[in-house]
């Protein structure tokens, strides 16, 4: 919280299980290729319908990282 | 996603589970009365308390649907 | 649902759990100092990441009850 | 507020009378059709102007009701 | 409703009585210099607090009128 | 409006007469034990149904007061 | 614009060729069951992408009707 | 985009040919009685329906201009 | 606060030095054609960009005034 | 960020200085009832104007606390 | 829709042909560098005026894309 | 403002002098990675408290720039 400056991109992840689900797989997928991940924030959430079911879970998210110095 | 026209509708379904739970429930009451059901959207989280806890979890969807030709 | 006046706080809730966790650690919280809560309502769910992974999930509520007369 | 699922409509009521009166006349006209009508939340107030007067208010409503069982 | 076109402007009408005639008293005043007025649309119901009742209904509405050709 | 602070808090009234007499309602309650109110906001208009007509007006309402010093 | 009662549905036309057509898509398909069609209002315009192309224009309308006495 | 002050106005223009058409239209109307046009913004797309067919397209912009010194 | 009719207009004020200069530019130049000029409320905060720092703050307004009876 | 319970108030700050000083007394106050005070977001930038000059800036926020436990 | 995780970009296009072509733009060189693009959603349409007449089109866009395995 | 295509980043500066110079360091920290920065546009103005007072100003703002041909 000192003096930074922070990146904000946009995700979607999708689950099959949860909306938790859904955010931490959106995270991890963040996190493969960005580092100091800090916070996230959801957008939307969404899904699929199939058969009269929900099929998959879609979360929007809003994450937040420290841009190395 | 062709040239279909789609209809959307809105449900609020209930759970004394889960915010999963709730929308499964809603989705499939549309379920029961209309076809070609494709997608939701979350626009409310909200819910009943009851003795200090959390009784009933109440989400509002709009859920979309292609109209039959 | 009567003359009632209502009042509503906001209050955000923090779970390592999940989402539901987060919400029901903030009307507990309320509820062991205000008496006649009625509902609540998600106005932002949000989290921190730690190792790219989700560490908390933190949802804000705006949490209603029942003035006393 | 148990496990039922409910259905929002948008209507939009008007009136030469006022804001309540546009609102009545909403709802009754849908408790011509529907049954268990439970709530509504106003979406928009516009009105009709002619000779320098509102001539018609127009409330634009979302109503909800139970679904059938 | 044919090839016009429609300016819009805000204002804000107070009245001790009632909503209704706060936006009655903002026609009013906006049929004095400005003339096809059509249409009124709510953006913001507000009022002054005096002796612990409302003093003032202060309504701010946008109004929209044909240019004249 | 010189350099006192502000609070704001969130009420919700009810009454079975008009969407200005909750309004009323609620303001009257928080006279009774909060000082020095100066204004309100509408955030809600929402109502209860029974039997096919609005049985309450529910409106909600930011209500702002001086802080004593 | 007298006493009438107004109901609104929103649909989502798609279309090939442009914005207007995707509307005039969704318009066309209302009229095939609803009488009495008189406003449309675009509240989503959006779009699926191949081929690094806009292959469908989708957009999201709110239409709006007379209830028949 | 130096020290100049900048006024926005709101229009509506409609046309029975498309959405630009209905825009042009605005600006052209702008044109005659503002000098400096230099942006406009949409804000609101909508239509009349006639006979199960868009009628008129009704697009409502901000529009900005320096203020002369 | 009594049975006054306010305007608001809509300005942008531009400044190199600060969004408070950008705000008083903006209210200085309304008041040199409008009297009674009462309030201001930011609608959006920007900027224009040279040589990789702030080069104008760019600010919008909406400024209510009073109506002359 | 563990598992605490956090509160949001909402106060009006302010100043004849500027944004901030208005933002710091605001804050100021709220310390002076309110320990664990942690972060502030901005929801409203207004200000009273006299004599054709912004007299007094005022900064309606959102302050979080934790709960103690 | 399966388990992929979406990234969402946000890009304007302008054009001194139409909204359309504006956005066929934005798309064409999204895709000049990332694969996989698969929607859009406009989120602001604004206009550059010249001489009385809309110079160019300027149509800002979230463009979603799925992530690379 | 020619056939261009912009892209937009979304940053957050930190201060801990003042709202301007938190943003100035978000275009600065831009500046060093991307060229033909030309507009912000802030979208959120938070800060962290310490001790009853602001200890950092954190401004999150939308960044556009030119994509090079």
């Amino acid at each position: 919280m000192s003096n930074h400056v922070y990146k904000t991109i946009e995700l979607t992840g999708s689950s099959t299980e949860s909306i938790e689900d859904a955010i931490q797989r959106a995270v991890g997928k963040a996190a493969g290729t960005v580092r100091n991940l800090r916070w996230f924030e959801v957008t939307d959430t969404r899904g699929h319908i199939e058969n009269g079911r929900v099929a998959h879970w879609q979360v929007t998210l809003k994450i937040g990282f420290t841009l190395d110095d």
